[in-house]
């Protein structure tokens, strides 16, 4: 059977024929690796996520998890996944082996993790939330930490949550006033109520470990005066902690994923007969955001990530009806009596399955290309390249987030439209596959939220240096797209115009003179950036096709020409916008709505 | 309490300050009205949507209609709103007098049904169903057949539906092969499968007349062979017709709207032991398409008034919760101790509100204009005027469909944006009012099919008479605009270099010399003229506030501007793109996906 989750030619040619990652073997970190031992994770990961995730995507579903004011739960199919799942070991796929991990490159880990995604992210989060903690941890705790919670994450038996909103506190973390509250013996006592934590209560895991933001009384007020701790559910002496399921949220989409309000220390436990859930700080006090949003910036990119994997998916349904599904004849072909042709003939089908094809693939690239920036902050040999991938990977990540949660949610959208009526239904596929993928615009920081990131941190903060970096890696790709000639050299000036217009639009905004006029349209920014930066995927991939032969080229260049010519031209009014300083939303008063 | 369902300060400007409705009174036909007429419609409406569908939107969502294998089981909330409903006598709001109707003007009838589809449109579907199946009868019906379907469906009696698809026969009319078979007496036997019935069954009305699309033996194939016939659920003797529900549709949203598969003549009833459903040929035999196409033209409009409606119920709670929710500090003001700000203080939210404004109150003004011309078609003592109202609706058409369906739509999803992860929980509305919505782009013609009706039918066929009136109506506001100065002057340039645009494309197009290329892009086409005809429609509104003073008039002055200055430039790109006459999609084959 064909897979309807992703194509593996395509990740092939993304990871071989352009990013070449088969390089990334002569690194020491990555010297017990060669193409072959890719090659079989990736597809470990294919037969993993075919067999035991996508066939209970439906029933995680229809059957959301149950809280009887005891227990969650939770379909004896999600179970039996992810225990499976603790098998292959996949959770270590990018961890150091020191703590249990196959220490593999970010970039193949994410391409292995991507099956999972698109076969069932309701089921897939647990393990994925579970490796954003592990990294945490090992980047932040002590060894002691890592032993303890870290190498049960890789074994597949503890999960991880990341609980940081509060009912007063979602996208302004200043705001956070769970209290934890420092005992003689180093640990501390949480009091305090948390809110929207996927996967913080269930029966999946011997443990839960919770990575909680919370203040030491005496800290300063705001973002400064925040710390982090781990809090187990399951203290290491068998004592069950203070952290009680409050109730669940009811999602309109991504069900299979319990979603809780968790109170710590509310005092129905009371561990050694003490108010207060037990909590080891990690790392020095009130640095707690800081290293939080170390795992954020990565949970940002894995968001992305699902968001593509979703839009695949649904890409590939919407194919596989547009090619069976028979409806009406081509435009002059009107006797009624000939045989209707599959969907697929008609322009305007072809025209959402080339938009569609055009998002997914070209989100799936730049994910890729962040986990291999990923890789190379860490591990290319010399430290120029090092401090440059890091940069790099700072301005693309809120783009890595954002995009794929607005073109690839656009794929799924589209794939109801092309399945027409069946597409609206629960019978087929498509519909849960966009109510999914809708929160990924909402979680891990909203889109308005990394308009603000990209915008104010990253460029106009940073003053400058991400921007130039980000413009010269384009630029360079259009400087070899007209050598390269043809189609190549042809939407290399449409980028090149772009670029250059991204360049002078972000001068005239930071000499705005007023902040509040600079970021009044951050979004807007947002997304004409990213616009351009799926452009540059498009045509680096050009690149990477050349002459080559073959239908699976040709679509590749189908769909870049679909980006040049349908999509990149719609960043010039956002530009033009931009470069006007327009006050319309920023001078709006509340009682003219 | 504040109505969370439509603002009726903005009906009332649109009806009054606006198209001016009370000079309606003057013909013979509203001669029995005047505004305070008009005004009790609109506050009973309003009072009804608030008190009886409303109060069940939800529960209809979570208990979606069940079907035993006998019968259809609804929530007792639905029923009793829609008894409440009948007695109101809002069914025949614009039908006439002679059969029990108001014999309103059908722009005050839309406004008054706006508050059924913003409160509750799972509900409101049965009614609005009926209403168009006695509009249908009504025109091409016999007096007989009027008498015997039309009043009780006045009286709340009797609902309506349209069966038009079939599972081999969606957007492809052509090929329909329920049979149709005549009788001595000149009735007919109905046999075939009918799919996407809407309100197909249940037990809310003592009867169901569905309105059938069918082919007499002997007939032409393809659209020139199908005929109309009305087919009672039950006969006039009291039998059961032969029509039998086979299965429901579970949907994405719309759940409150039973969703069904009929058979016609499956042999479970056999009325009078004979086999086939019995029904009643409507108009002369092969000419059904077009009398359902008369009815489905409303129909279009109502789709998206019901759009419309959604996507402002979605704005005016996004509206209510951004000035509720306090989060985060402005841009400036970081100190933590200070407390947080509403939402709506953040420009980024301003900025999603103005943008659903824009959407939400443009579509609304476009359906009423649509409705005024469906009342100047009628009843403008110019025989010129009526035939323009009629050409000028022929092409609004498409659009009055398929913009709300995508903006007003769009509308619920910032709605959602705005909520955050509330919103994306099924304990707040805006989600249930985004499900809903998304049906709109695909019943009643899906957006590829408005856009080929556009730009094939009402463009090209037509020989340019549609387009060059549509042309003229908007230049006459320009010059209007030009007149009054100021803000609308500004507006109005950019207006009039898009609609030259428009114009200059559709010649680029017409003289294509290939009917696929012209049509390949014609959903581009739909979306670029919809833009249009919106920022028209804003124009038009500016004009009508002058320099009237206050909140209200400012906050239409603000929306005008965002939709002019943020939304109108997108059409340039998509208008370049078709004078291109780029085949990226027509040359796509199969195989390069």
């Amino acid at each position: 059977m064909r897979s309807l989750l992703l194509s593996r030619r395509d990740l092939d040619f993304l990871l071989h024929e352009w990013l070449d990652v088969g390089t990334l073997t002569a690194r020491e970190r990555y010297a017990e690796h060669d193409r072959a031992t890719f090659d079989d994770v990736l597809d470990l990961a294919e037969q993993v996520a075919t067999e035991h995730f996508a066939p209970h995507r439906k029933l995680s579903d229809s059957s959301e998890p149950t809280f009887d004011g005891e227990s969650v739960t939770l379909p004896d199919e999600v179970h039996a996944a992810l225990e499976v799942f603790g098998q292959t070991g996949i959770v270590g796929a990018a961890l150091d082996s020191r703590v249990g991990g196959m220490q593999l490159p970010a970039v193949v880990a994410q391409a292995c993790f991507a099956w999972f995604h698109a076969a069932n992210i309701g089921t897939a989060a647990y393990p994925f939330l579970t490796i954003a903690a592990a990294n945490l941890l090992l980047t932040h705790g002590s060894r002691e930490q890592v032993d303890t919670w870290v190498r049960p994450m890789v074994e597949g038996r503890y999960f991880g949550t990341m609980c940081l909103s509060e009912p007063q506190a979602g996208s302004s973390l200043a705001d956070v006033t769970t209290r934890a509250e420092p005992r003689d013996d180093g640990t501390y006592r949480l009091h305090g109520t948390k809110m929207w934590i996927s996967g913080g209560d269930h029966e999946l895991s011997d443990n839960i470990v919770h990575l909680v933001l919370a203040r030491i009384p005496g800290s300063p007020a705001g973002t400064k005066g925040i710390s982090l701790f781990v809090v187990p559910r399951w203290l290491e002496n068998g004592e069950r902690n203070d952290v009680v399921l409050a109730g669940l949220n009811h999602k309109m989409g991504y069900r299979g994923t319990v979603n809780t309000l968790l109170n710590f220390g509310e005092g129905k436990h009371a561990p050694g007969g003490e108010a207060g859930a037990v909590g080891y700080r990690v790392g020095e006090p009130d640095t707690g955001l800081a290293s939080m949003f170390h795992m954020m910036n990565e949970a940002r990119v894995g968001v992305g990530a699902g968001a593509t994997a979703l839009g695949y998916a649904g890409y590939l349904h919407a194919l596989d009806y547009a090619r069976t599904r028979p409806q009406g004849r081509p435009a002059g072909a009107k006797d009624p009596s000939s045989p209707q042709v599959p969907i697929i003939e008609h322009a305007d089908v072809r025209r959402m399955l080339l938009a569609s094809k055009s998002y997914v693939e070209g989100a799936l690239a730049l994910n890729l290309y962040c986990g291999k920036l990923l890789d190379d902050e860490r591990t290319a040999p010399d430290a120029g390249d090092r401090a440059r991938a890091h940069l790099l990977l700072e301005m693309l990540t809120p783009i890595a987030k954002s995009w794929p949660s607005q073109w690839c949610l656009r794929a799924n959208d589209l794939a109801i439209q092309i399945h027409g009526g069946y597409g609206y239904t629960r019978e087929y596929d498509v519909e849960q596959l966009y109510r999914d993928n809708r929160l990924n615009a909402i979680h891990e920081g909203t889109h308005g939220i990394q308009g603000l990131d990209l915008l104010g941190r990253k460029v106009v903060m940073s003053g400058g240096a991400g921007l130039e970096l980000l413009v010269s890696t384009l630029s360079r790709t259009v400087q070899a797209a007209r050598k390269a000639g043809g189609e190549a050299a042809e939407h290399a000036e449409g980028l090149d115009a772009a670029v250059r217009r991204v360049a002078e639009v972000t001068e005239t905004l930071r000499g705005a003179g007023d902040p509040a006029v600079t970021l009044a349209n951050s979004s807007v920014y947002l997304e004409a950036v990213g616009h351009v930066v799926v452009a540059w995927v498009w045509l680096e991939q050009l690149l990477a096709v050349g002459d080559a032969d073959g239908a699976f080229y040709d679509g590749k260049r189908a769909a870049a020409r679909y980006f040049h010519r349908y999509e990149l031209p719609a960043v010039h009014p956002q530009l033009d916008l931009l470069a006007s300083l327009d006050r319309t939303t920023l001078d709006a008063r509340d009682d003219w709505f």
